[in-house]
């Protein structure tokens, strides 16, 4: 039932075709999503600042082309994560504006200009192999609005690098920590910030790494309050995150 | 070598009382500490909106009682974390103004007026058995300065509760999410929500709960965007971050 | 010992030919298999309104066709699971009236008409990823004689897209729930429906989902009453429960 | 709002005391519980054929005290879970009706007779320490209406010991398996009937059961379709899902 | 049906009372356990050269003492399996003959002499603390009717105590290698004979050896072959299979 | 020092060309493999009745049909396990005796007729999928010497299978159960038999599986007496554990 | 045989009693221990610098007063570890010398001087709850002759007081770090010195900590080289590890 | 601000040019690398006798090749580890003086003389699978300047192979033993020698060997003392903690 017929119904009533108890009977019979949840998605447009997100792993990429020039057409930025150069090419022979980024394994589409958050979101990762995923966080934080800055190779086992450039930290709002291993760079930094700190545990390691669970544990048990984690990978989930925090700023 | 000191050196030299050589050699052997991590300490100093916290488990009531005297001497407003009746009332004879909260498992000694973020943050619980976790998260929320909404009870098994809540959630800039079971409320808000979610799992439950360890993978795996999940049963963490979180709002 | 062998035997007693104890040491000396246990196969007999199901993982393409053609010669609609089009191409070669379902991954060859159950199965999704595990379910439920209502793409970060469609799960008989990642659909779908619910985790996700385990002790710790758990991917598995109960509408 | 509220609010509109914007607009800021979550309360509504369910565990006897008498005021039937004899004596002191069963860990505060479900429910279990689990399935099956057999001691290191009463087992709609240590009772069980079974681990065992863990993954691998399994320990649930399933044969 | 009404049957059909399909029917209706069922008894009596054994774990003494009693009245031996002291006080105030093993935390209640196998059972520990298990087993495989030679504290860490004892351990037809921590002894000494050896994992340890998951996989994983492990701390079990090994030298 | 060089010094030292203090120094300082460890040699040797076995896994072609020529040209009966055609055909160019069992992934090189150890090994499965590990220990087993009977597809989902052969098994001395998914075969074994029973879990199953821990686990908390445990797919170990007590029965 | 005795036998071949293949024979039959292993109990002998040591926990204090009488009457300094003040009365009633260290939980009883190594050992902890394994970690050292440095409470999360002590660090020669939580100072420590640092996790922590996992996994996975890592709260075990290597220095 | 311009500075002040407060807040305002952390990176150049180290894992040639000579042209000993003939040959093109390790997978370019520590490393491996692994730490330790011997497949279970050479492990400083499977070596060997042991489990096994997690778990759990434990195939770590340990013996 639709607001139109809804006024139809009352205007009815109101001339005397149809009585209060015909009435009060289509009400409650209104499916649930005729009211309540039109208002829930209302909220949810509300959001959409966000780009439109393909999460390309396992994907064909034809599928990803295929959605993502669906998006485009409907005005959305469009990010694909966790893709290649093969499916970028798919997706740029029909959206010629299309950017792949290799280290990230992102593509973007941009729909006009990115409306920024007025945040600044830092980028740290603890060494090379974690790049990956911190390009994914600044990828993401980046196209969601927020200004990023890449703080990498900054691992304990050398903490001069980390304290050396310690100001250039501190000027974030929120600082994702990207770290693979024993995943303990976020400890040392949410001590030495007071700003949140998102923590990306990475797959990478071996051995007693088992995928990325000892980083994982290491950053839920830091000593340093302040830390939110995030799954194991999950940088795009991080950026997320963060600009839910930077948007704070405007409100 | 403190800054008078520092200073005296360079009177020194520049009244020719000793050599350039000699200055060098002096700032070079300077302790790491005498300059950089002073600066490191300035910093830390600024955090210190936040109360001064005492994790009160494996703490003799003696201890903590001593340490929050010689805390609250020096001014600052004490918390103690995951403690008793018992703890209490030996800290209450010396510190009359403290007070306990039996749900929370909190003591708080408040100095002075708590200076606001300006942030409004949001507790939810699935459960009535969450409730300990929930509480030490709000207990510890207001008193770094937020105002705290409690919205408890409103498990994914009976959607309509937190459903009919949702503006009241919307309303927070933050909201804390405390689940034990399977945890799967802190999904279901953040796809209602555009504002970060901090996910705390607890340690309820029996059998395939694992002591938590099925609620936390479950936050950590969620499908919805904008959550960031603290250790189990860490309603102090959740605080923290949120605060760090709230305290955006003014920079 | 055969039925004619022991008619035989107790013909012999009659005549005189064997005397009592003679008969009585055979009876006590009969294989278990001679009576009890064709009993036992009896019974099993009577499940078989149940198709044969071939479980296509780890088989060759050739095997899977040799066996299927075996049970069809015998009458016997065949179902194969986690098969591949390449399989289905053998198999068809030898048995036109083959079906292939790509997404389900399955091939079926329906031996006359499916006896209904008259009973009716809601299979539910939570994201596209879940999908081959979810239509495998849709498949097996459907040559097992339900109907079948495919709810795909309603996981708990977009509640609303749930609820617009309850109506629609509560008028099954048993809903199946597939989830990946954290699982938390089915604990939603639990508390608004009084049906019985089977939950199938799916292996999707990555990192801490640990190939499944996460929406397993989800799905297993649901605070709902009314869901059984399957093995992660097991869609067959559910669909073979959901059978099971709805034949007992005919009990 | 209340229906009642609403009625006023049509009759004011059709007296011409309130416009039809005003009526639209009252409708769309209706909160969501007012209607859509009303129906939602009002399908849970016809669950409660169900008693309410009082988790006994981390309960005072003064708090499940309490609430059974609330409960049982409003006129349900009262079961508490995981309880113990001293509780029972302080819920019996308000309502002497209530009935303890010690094995089972349960009170029952019956109110009226029991709507029967016409189902049958068989609880096996496999060893004489998995009889407290066993026991509140039992308990909770026979409380929800059901017909209950109790086939206990049935282990498969014994296997005549079930073959022997195989016919009783097969009388049953739904079969509850409880057993700890290997678990390997409900894929026997799952052999030999046609009946969906419900599995639920115990966490009796030692060693290398780690706490009923290796129960549950054996369930969940059988190799019999048919099964679905409940949380370890959870007595409780197999039955509440039970009586999911009998109801259909009334639908 | 008893073999007495078969009897009765058999002799009425030879009198001409009932026909061959009447006693055809009533064959093919004995239920399962009256023929087949009884064999397979019959078969388990023959293992009851085997005591009858009381796990003691979890039973009151009153409980213990009861079954035991029950069990000793029907003429077998009787062994109880972690019990302790105040138990068997109950015991032995029923029965004189009953005898404590502390460290092994048996009772054994025998029933005239044990009939002995012919088979020698080493029994060898690694350290101090897993004397409680290794005696489990020793007490367990001497009441079954084995020769056992205790060969404790040699554990590798240093190596020349087993080594020195070498040629005792050959003697036996079954080694129990019982430890904890590591477990490396079962290795050691399943490179040194060419007997069986069963290796039974201890929860002795404290961190990482998480309650004898280290040493059971240390045992399953062994380079040497020969081995047979059996659950975390199950002396009882090492010892029955050693029994059921000893006792082929006489078949 | 060669026994030779030993014989030589005593000789000497009787001749007076040495005296005493010089040979107990040379005594005292014989390396320690010198005299004890011969000793342990020799009683390695005593094993050799079992065939050399080359673990094929990780090896290359021309690695396996090196060693194998080596050890052939010894005169020791050659067993290479978890192989293929490849390596076979490598095999049988440079020995033509090489048979090759495909489904047991081994190739043997017989050297004569292999002793009999007069035992009768049982070699069961529960699915077909279990087939390699259950042919590895059956292959093993006859080429040590073992009567093997071959005993397939008696999973406990069919329980019928399984008991219409029991007495087959009771024949064995020693009775290997091979079974992947839940594992459950084992327990119910030990329940019919009271011969040793080994159980081997196989890594068949997927999902909850967890390669083969499910069944591990399974068959390590068998209520059931007299199983011993080897490691995942360890269908050789099985086999040399069984021999190891076929042996005994000469003993 | 003893020596003595081989003299014995020696002399009596020279005198020609015995003839040379007597000689021989008897070297042959000489049991393992005799000779080889004299050496090995040699070598062990010259480890005795360490005290004897005796692992308290599990021991009643009778046990631990009479084990440590003997080992003093034998001349040797005793350390008890995991003990407690009642068993220090114990022991202090029957060994005056006996002193008690309440926070290491030690009881050291010492024999005349410690002999230096000559080594500096660094015991690092990071929060106070780590101080019980690093105070036995500490005494351990000193007791085994080491000069040992106590640098605590510098856990990562306030980094500046770590690198305010980082030169005393490095006088070390060995630096043992203490840390439970998420265990990230071993690497942080590893990073800034050059010298063997030995990383001990602690069961300090809750949730997701697992009884120390979470540490144990980090220090395992350290991008830091030259740690080496021993069982969680094992604070005995790194300091004899320790020790190990100063001894070198002497070397 | 580098020396050279702190002394202009100061020279300024001086002169008068600048003043006493510019000076402090210049020196104040020294960003924390710009001396404390030039210490810092001083003592990291102290470490640099060790070569530089490439992991080659999940490099490409090119990469590796490229690293590899920027290292080599700034004259320093590279070592590559983790890598494959065909990235040698890379190498090898620019860098004609590299060497490679097919069985360690290692590349070393060598600058100059390695400088020896004077410290010799015994390298022990359990099985031949273990060889890549203990390669790894064999050249490692070479390239950093230590003397290293080789003691290979001495696996316990023939233990009279370790036995046979322990006077050769005994001459070593420090002790690496590499260990798959169950790992127990490493505990044998620390109870025959008293020099440091660093143990590395390997991933070598299948089944319950979870990867080399029950290796790593034995070694943890070790009752020998004196052992401390790296990641699952750190081969290269090893010897990293060993040289810093043999460094020691020149200090």
């Amino acid at each position: 039932m639709t607001g139109a017929q809804l006024k139809d119904l009352l205007q009815a009533y109101k001339n005397g075709q149809v009585d209060l108890d015909t009435v009060m009977g289509h009400l409650k019979s209104l499916k649930e999503e005729d009211l309540g949840f039109a208002k829930v998605d209302h909220h949810r447009a509300l959001r959409n600042g966000f780009p439109e997100v393909i999460f390309g792993q396992g994907k064909t990429k034809e599928q990803v082309a295929a959605i993502a020039s669906r998006l485009a057409a409907a005005g959305s930025t469009v990010l694909v994560t966790r893709t290649t150069r093969e499916v970028y090419q798919e997706v740029a022979a029909r959206l010629p504006a299309a950017e792949f980024n290799e280290l990230a394994r992102t593509i973007v589409v941009a729909a006009g200009e990115i409306k920024p958050t007025g945040g600044r979101v830092a980028v740290l990762s603890a060494g090379t192999a974690d790049l990956p995923v911190a390009e994914e966080a600044a990828v993401t934080a980046a196209v969601m609005g927020n200004e990023v800055e890449r703080i990498y190779d900054v691992g304990v086992a050398g903490i001069h690098r980390l304290l050396g450039r310690v100001e250039l930290v501190r000027r974030a709002d929120v600082v994702i920590v990207v770290a693979g291993m024993e995943g303990a760079l976020a400890s040392v930094v949410a001590g030495l910030v007071d700003r949140p700190v998102i923590a990306v545990p990475t797959s990478i390691g071996y051995g007693a790494s088992f995928g990325g669970l000892a980083a994982l544990l290491t950053m839920l048990n830091s000593c340093a309050a302040g830390i939110g984690v995030v799954n194991i990978d999950n940088g795009f989930g991080a950026a997320a995150l963060a600009t839910a925090i930077t948007r704070l700023k405007k409100v």
